[in-house]
């Protein structure tokens, strides 16, 4: 038998979880059985359950993957040292460009809901938020050790509203593909600007 | 037969609604089925069809009484008169005082992915989300013409980042019935005070 390289196990993997996202995305996560998985991978069932024991590990997988490809985001911004304001105002269009961002969002709020019964899915979501509010809350800090964040600020509280600003764009979105990242984004970097308490 | 009283009814719907609530956020809306909410309001199947023709109405039942509760409670803050940051700071805590708020934010979470599937509960929660985007821009709109948000501000971008705060505190309590109200409230307030641009 010849071998089978890491690299094709990886994407026949890849290949799955795209057909599983697009089903999912048509018609939600609970109206999609595992055999219109494999339909749309066009697979036969071994060539899933190989890789996937259930739709629940596939649902955790795709959530996995949504949650990771945020937090890098989230993790390059920061990097970049920019001003908080314009960094928040930048996310939402850095979200947008991720590829298939438009069905990763709707995934993502699919999950949300399906994470308050699903408790791997539950524990995936809850370490993700973490740890996206633990980058912004270092990114705080720094900016009162720099003095461009007042000292009153409480940066755990301050990271988690800065993370709803990106939640509520994922939500807003995927109600509304009409939604532009670049204005949305200008109305969030405005708040954190403290625009709204001139 | 004895008139049946419209405060009967009302009452009557109300009871079905809070035992198909306790269902939904226990068994999430898909593996609850209409008669486990029949069996769970104590009813006969006539008595519960009667009020919804199935199980897709209770949901959007539900969700539409979630949806107005919170519209509520964002536009008694507005009626106000805070400061902006004042308004949003004070937000996350009333919306935690609601009737059964954990459970109505439990199953606000769930209903924001059955939005994008089901068309009648889309149009509810996008009418729902303008509602509180109106109001909020009004707000912002008056504080520019009082001088206290940044005549630069695109009012209805700005809106929607703050619908954001209140969204992001919804699904972030879901996921953690730890998180303080008010805690969570004072981090928001910070960042529409500018605290994160100092």
């Amino acid at each position: 038998m010849p071998r089978v390289s890491s690299e094709y196990l990886a994407a026949r993997r890849r290949h799955i979880l795209a057909a599983a996202a697009r089903r999912f995305v048509r018609d939600g996560f609970h109206q999609t059985s595992i055999q219109d998985v494999i339909d749309e991978a066009g697979l036969s069932p071994g060539g899933v359950y190989r890789y996937f024991r259930s739709k629940d590990d596939i649902i955790v997988a795709i959530s996995l993957e949504a949650i990771g490809a945020v937090q890098e985001v989230v993790q390059d911004a920061v990097r970049t040292h920019r001003p908080l304001a314009e960094l928040v105002a930048a996310l939402p269009q850095a979200i947008a460009e991720l590829d298939q961002a438009d069905d990763r969002m709707r995934l993502a709020v699919q999950a949300w809901g399906e994470a308050l019964r699903n408790p791997t899915l539950g524990e995936a979501m809850r370490e993700g938020a973490a740890t996206v509010v633990a980058v912004l809350r270092e990114r705080i800090l720094v900016g009162q050790q720099d003095g461009d964040v007042a000292a009153q600020v409480d940066p755990d509280a301050a990271a988690h509203a800065l993370l709803s600003l990106i939640q509520g764009f994922i939500l807003q979105r995927a109600w509304n593909p009409e939604l532009s990242a670049d204005v949305y984004g200008c109305g969030a970097g405005a708040v954190v600007a403290g625009m709204l308490a001139a």
